[in-house]
């Protein structure tokens, strides 16, 4: 896997010139009034084609923006569209606030749609967004296969899952080592046998946080103790249950995302006291919970910002070779993952 | 206020008949593949249409309906919007989900925005939406008067804010009910003194809940006790603080939101030891807080669900008289608004 730094190519492609979201704010008008003037269509007022045009040249908004904004009235539509896993996850859902917020510096607006790894439905939606001549697409694939078609009419930023030899950006979280980081927390803390509980097996990003959860605990790794296919909180409390519930119960569990922590914290509560728990993503008031959480923390703002300033650079006129760029993963320490075994 | 009973209304609104997903999946083909078979769009293969057309007879799916979508090709886009105060939110999070699968039922993919109780953002927002042609628009709007234009060019359905005399439907909770409930449960709990953090007073669902709060109170409603114009956790956090640190302080808080009951449960556990707490929305894991805490649950999905069902009815040609559907928030008791002042 080839990782570039995040920070070098990333701080490329956020101007520091200015958006036309400046040009807006200084003519004090609105964004797609801007655009409007921009691509000279009709419906703008006069005096208020000069206050835009005016506030172009003192801040000297580059004609090379406008130009490529010029380029895509032609065959582009303003919009672009984000593909998630299912947008009422509080990740996701902060991510696309993310995406909205670099959309609308660029006077575009965001389609979004949940795959719910549903790889028919994935395909239904990236066939509505292309029929509907979306600019850009940042999505997080279930396969990445089928998405050798849908490139060749929009361009397209993958989230959370590797770019497989397909033309495309990507933005990655570096789960392999998060989640070798945490299990080796818990190692730390005097645990042998931890239990872990992932989503389904044929997503990347549960491969990458299982491997870590295997380069930790190595010769120690006991197929046993894992429970995998958890695609919400309720499953993830059924399984964690029967971990615990079971001949050789584990002291500590790994629980590999926001939802799977969610059942995982729950079962503790319920029938396994004292087990320690480290958890896949930030939960909201986690600092609050009884023990307090200890986390690997992703950043769903950056991640987003990230992708969409890549989406955005490319629909500029970026035609630099493409990028794969690894975020990391922070380990929060609060206080359920540091509790010793009896 | 005229209150219509939601069950009555929306029952009506949800048909039992079949939807273009069941053909769809009756077909074997994406919801796309249906609405091109029914349009007459080029580009399905004569035995997939054949397919189609035989799943349609075999489940009575009505014409009427067909005849409708067929209407909108001329002139609509099979696009809805969705404008939310902040996506990012996950109470909108898991409204946006629940918009979506309805809005995919029809074969219709979703557009969203976050106006973020700005009206130039809203403004432009709007205008985004309709010069990209969408068919129809859930909003929770900042300001309806300037939704007048709006309404000559795209159906609209309110959400969480009443229609103010717009000829459009809307969905919203009764917050004035549910805050008194709130507020009467501490004042059962032997609580005289109870602070109150909102939101900005121009919200109508924060004058509702400010209301409420004050309808419980009577005559020992004192205005010292009231912070408001809190948008996020952080600025409630301060508010709370800054309550829990007067002369005399409040033995209990309502706060009137998520982010706000994020706040206040923090300042609680800072500086309020012992301070009941009883918040409006619920929160992931508010089970598991110490104490567990006690909410106002407003349903998101419902919400969500009830605004798309009408919104598609709308499209589908329902002309009955507007409606405004009043869904109620529930007490969840669980510790944290039961403690008694010392």
């Amino acid at each position: 896997m080839t990782v570039h730094d995040p920070g070098a190519s990333v701080a490329r492609s956020k101007p520091s010139r200015p958006t036309m979201r400046d040009v807006a704010d200084a003519a004090g008008v609105g964004v797609m009034t801007v655009s409007r003037v921009i691509n000279g269509a009709v419906g703008v007022r006069p005096s208020t084609a000069e206050r835009v045009r005016e506030a172009i040249t003192r801040l000297g908004y580059q004609l090379n923006h406008a130009a490529s904004t010029l380029r895509r009235r032609h065959h582009g539509s303003m919009v672009i569209a984000l593909l998630v896993d299912d947008i009422a996850n509080p990740f996701y859902a902060a991510l696309a606030g993310a995406v909205e917020e670099e959309a609308r510096e660029h006077g575009f607006t965001v389609l979004f749609g949940s795959a719910k790894e549903d790889l028919q439905r994935e395909r239904e939606l990236v066939q509505a967004f292309t029929a509907r001549r979306v600019d850009g697409l940042i999505a997080v694939p279930t396969d990445t296969e089928m998405w050798r078609d849908a490139l060749t009419s929009v361009t397209v930023v993958f989230v959370d899952r590797p770019a497989n030899g397909l033309p495309v950006d990507s933005v990655l979280v570096d789960g392999r080592s998060a989640a070798e980081r945490g299990v080796r927390h818990l190692l730390e803390h005097g645990h042998t046998r931890i239990g872990y509980l992932g989503d389904l097996a044929s997503i990347w990003t549960a491969q990458q946080r299982l491997q870590g959860y295997r380069d930790a605990l190595g010769e120690a790794f006991d197929p046993e103790l894992v429970q995998q296919g958890l695609r919400d909180a309720a499953s993830a409390e059924r399984a964690a249950r029967e971990l615990l519930g079971s001949a050789r119960p584990p002291t500590a569990l790994f629980a590999a995302n926001d939802l799977i922590t969610i059942g995982a914290v729950r079962a503790v509560a319920e029938c396994g006291e004292g087990t320690a728990v480290v958890g896949f993503d930030d939960i909201v008031l986690a600092d609050r919970l009884s023990p307090p959480l200890t986390v690997l923390a992703q950043d769903p703002v950056e991640i987003g910002t990230t992708a969409a300033r890549l989406l955005f650079a490319r629909l500029d006129g970026d035609d630099t070779p493409r990028r794969e760029v690894v975020l990391p993963a922070t380990l929060v320490v609060r206080g359920s993952g540091e509790s010793r075994p009896e």
